[in-house]
């Protein structure tokens, strides 16, 4: 049990969520979990981002972090076809934050709490040795909430932006190669996650599963047909990658393909559909 | 804007919650965040516990420290005169955690959600340099929620246990002088604070405002007498201190008195309500 998985597998049984408990509509394993409060389904999903593992203080301003960590949160609770209405938010500050730090970390995530109809209700502030921003966020699913369970067999592969663009920008950052071409494009990609909440009306209207991309895509869609009982093929010259994907993943010597299955942290919205005609 | 209380006036303006917004009943300030998702207000909590702050390794295990977690949280769900029904958990997990340790962790917080009715509806794990445990509970309130505001001029001062004991244990653990009398019981008090769910009903029956203490009774107790607008008189002959306060806080060199009055973490529940006559 030495992966984050199998990890997860195991606390399953722990908090006995393999059967269905009352309230409970979607339990621990998909991209949020569901609970019913009385009334209607709530959508609830929980991401922590964590200085020196997720992020380090030179490569995102405290601005773009709020942002990031907001939308990255969101991201999972629109991959349920629902819409974020409200969040708390979990930070602990190490000693060196300054006032200003702190500050614009907060104006982050409050403008992107706005940009994603998460209203912040609530949350805790505790002293720590490093950065640490966990941000929760309740939805309301528009219809029946999307689950990574219930592609078909015969149902197309869809991804609402391209894939890579965000792992390269992270590659750049890391190696700090920022002469490169398009390199502040593939940066801004990994610091600012897109803000996919006008696709949910159409997640719940067409789609048949549904997966946000953070750990890859190649890793997510695996997820999502781990749960559906399905198998999927991808065409390596069909994966969306961003302009210029190539020719800047080559240039710092990387393999695009590589990037564009592998590499995680897009934030895009995966989906199954039955495939259109045209 | 140096401490938390500063900072968390300021938060209320940046995330425009000095008006009530759609759906928030009660926003940022109280022991928990009230929201409206739509039809039956539900009580939303966040607290975080990070090593070498809030605890040091060598003084908690941690299945105590899973448990701790989640009952702190549970306490201000409680103090809104509110059941706990489901929770979600955000674990950082340091390297050097064993197998065992995490076995152990999440066992705790297993047990505690069950003991307290928040049933463990999702998560996430996250690697870190240190161990921290963020802890969101979920309530529905048994009437209206009880907010810190509610008070009047005339009401008594209630609560639920005693106060100062977990201070006093925490002070024993950290000058490792376990041989005192009592030790024990007070190393308790602090690793494995009250269930207290019991007194909700009596709460939401009687109590015209709450809080839990975690900061300290007389800070605490600030806090409901500004939310309230009244002022309060507190005998220190009348503060309950369990069986041994007195003579263990005297073997450690500390004022029984300012353990009681300024000690935190009990996690009892402070109340007002009407004088009764007997």
């Amino acid at each position: 049990m030495h992966d984050e998985f199998a990890k997860i597998e195991w606390l399953k049984t722990r908090f006995e969520l393999d059967a269905k408990p009352e309230g409970v509509v979607v339990g621990i394993g998909d991209d949020a979990a569901v609970f019913d409060f009385g009334n209607r389904p709530t959508v609830i999903t929980v991401d922590t981002q964590v200085e020196g593992v997720h992020f380090r203080g030179d490569m995102i301003s405290p601005r773009d972090l709020g942002r990031r960590a907001m939308v990255a949160a969101a991201s999972d609770v629109w991959a349920m076809a629902a819409m974020p209405s409200a969040s708390t938010i979990a930070l602990t500050l190490p000693p060196d934050l300054s006032e200003q730090q702190f500050r614009e970390l907060i104006e982050g995530l409050a403008g992107a709490a706005r940009l994603v109809g998460a209203r912040v209700i609530g949350g805790n502030l505790s002293r720590g040795e490093a950065l640490s921003v966990t941000t929760t966020v309740f939805g309301l699913p528009i219809g029946r909430p999307l689950t990574r369970a219930g592609a078909h067999p015969g149902d197309a592969v869809y991804v609402t932006g391209t894939v890579g663009a965000a792992a390269l920008g992270l590659a750049i950052l890391d190696t700090k190669r920022t002469e490169i071409e398009h390199a502040e494009r593939f940066i801004e990609r990994w610091r600012r996650p897109p803000i996919n909440g006008h696709a949910v009306k159409t997640l719940a209207a067409v789609a048949t599963a549904a997966v946000d991309l953070s750990d890859g895509c190649l890793q997510d869609l695996q997820h999502l047909c781990k749960a559906s009982g399905v198998g999927a093929r991808i065409y390596a010259d069909a994966l969306p990658t961003a302009p210029g994907h190539s020719t800047t993943s080559e240039a710092l010597g990387l393999n695009p393909l590589d990037l564009a299955h592998a590499g995680g942290e897009d934030y895009e919205l995966l989906f199954t559909a039955p495939a259109s005609s045209d």
